[in-house]
Order: C-alpha cells, then structure tokens, then sequence
C-alpha cells in the first residue's frame, strides 16, 4: 500500500515542535484553527475544516520528544484507518520531522492531493516553529481551485 | 516500489503550463534558473543546482498540453532510472497537473524529503503560471537547514 512521505526540519526543539503536535493549541497552530478533543493517548482529536470536513484522529502513540502516532477514526472514506506518524530527531539547532501517513489503498488522484496539501500543512508547521505564526485552516495555503 | 504522488492547479492554460514544463525558459522559471539542454523528444535536459548537484533528464515522451514524461539518466544515484511525469488535464480556467516521480528502490529518508521538496516546486510552478514569478533555485523554498 502506498504511504505519504515528508521530511522537514524546524528551527527549534525537540520539546517545541511535540508541543506544536500534541497540545490542542499548538495543531490549532499549524493545521486548523478549529481544533477540539482529547491530545492524550486513547483521547480523539477533532480537527474541523469548517463545512470543507472534519478528520478525526485517535492518539495512538506518544513518545515524548520523539513520537506521535494517529489512527484516522473520522473523516474522508480513504483516510479512515490509516495511520499518521511523525518522528522527530535533533539536528543541531533543528528538529527534523519524518512524516508518514500510511495504509491507503491506492494511489488515488485525492491522494496526489493529500500528498501535497501535507506538504502544506508541515511548513505551517515549519513557519508557527520558526516565526510564531503558522499557515491553519482557514489561512491554509491552497493548492488547488475548489478550496483545496 | 514507491512513488511519490502530487496534484496541483494552476490558472493557467494547459499550454501554458505545457510550456513551462517544456521549455528551457520556463523550467527555468520554477526549478532551477541554470536549465540547459534539449527538450525535445530524446533530448537531455541538465538542471544544475549549483554546488548541490545537478539531474540530468532524459525527455521520454511528449503529447502537447496532455503529458510530459522524463527519466532520470543523471542526479543522485536513488534517482538514477526512476521516472517524472506531469499529466495535464483542464479544469475550468485551471489546468490540473498530476505529478509522478515512480520508481523509487526504497522509502528512504531522502525520498521522504525529495516528495516535501517536489511539493515546493510544483507551487513554484503554480506561482510562476498564475503571477509570472516562480521560486526556482537558487531561490527556493528551504524545507531543511542544509540547503535542502
């Protein structure tokens, strides 16, 4: 099954860019700014794109500083029960974040679409790291025509 | 063998984008600003990117304002043999283009960046289609902090 694979190193630490994937205001940050739910482990994340959708992710892993690992529980049929992963090491005075989001069942065009709108996403992340202000729903960097 | 997958629209025509993706001009417009070669069908077109390294691509095939296909015959050995296709269709006053880098040996971390980094240069593209001015090297968007 083909997975969606990112790399992308942020000007901060470890414990900032955890922070930025695991506490409700720090996703609010980066991915949409209607961000709800339980960041614990067994707890669902709820993320709203206002009537564009809602995806809902169950915290599956944490490691502090290290891991995190979602199961997709809501949201697009395609999405649910793949898995988002991001794994972070130090690099000097960057943090890298490898990013997977595994088990789709095929190589759709929504999922050429996904691959690039998370590109997205990681340098909202990238920028609310290194500058304060990241690039959420709805100030999302759009790559498309149709609210995408 | 994975692939890394993108889609993005441009306002723009399908010949226009076409031009962009088949000319030394307008590669040179949003990948890199040292594009030399031939770019027509069994031509080699060399993207230089400085001291970083240069890819030299093979023009495969060509269907006007449809597809454009390449395969890498220089550039960092995983790239060596794996294969970029854009495929363009219309869509409204946007041309929709389905990106392709298939052949890949493993899901190397190198892939992991090469797919964040393709997604900066499509939006170059993007950019370059809808305001004229892309973000080819050497000025590129930085997912990373070695040049990357």
């Amino acid at each position: 099954m083909p997975d969606i694979l990112h790399k992308v190193a942020i000007k901060a630490s470890p414990n900032a860019v955890y922070r930025a994937l695991t506490t409700l205001d720090g996703l609010a940050g980066w991915w949409t700014n209607d961000t709800t739910g339980d960041s614990n482990v067994g707890g669902v994340i709820r993320f709203q794109f206002g009537d564009r959708g809602r995806i809902e992710m169950k915290v599956v892993e944490l490691v502090p500083n290290r891991r995190v690992l979602w199961q997709v529980v809501g949201g697009p049929d395609s999405w649910i029960g793949t898995k988002v992963s991001f794994d972070l090491s130090q690099d000097a005075d960057h943090t890298v974040i490898l990013f997977k989001h595994a088990g789709w069942k095929e190589p759709s065009e929504f999922m050429h679409a996904c691959t690039t709108k998370w590109a997205m996403f990681l340098m909202s992340m990238k920028s609310l790291g290194e500058t304060g202000k990241g690039a959420a729903y709805p100030n999302d960097v759009h790559i498309g025509h149709r609210g995408d």
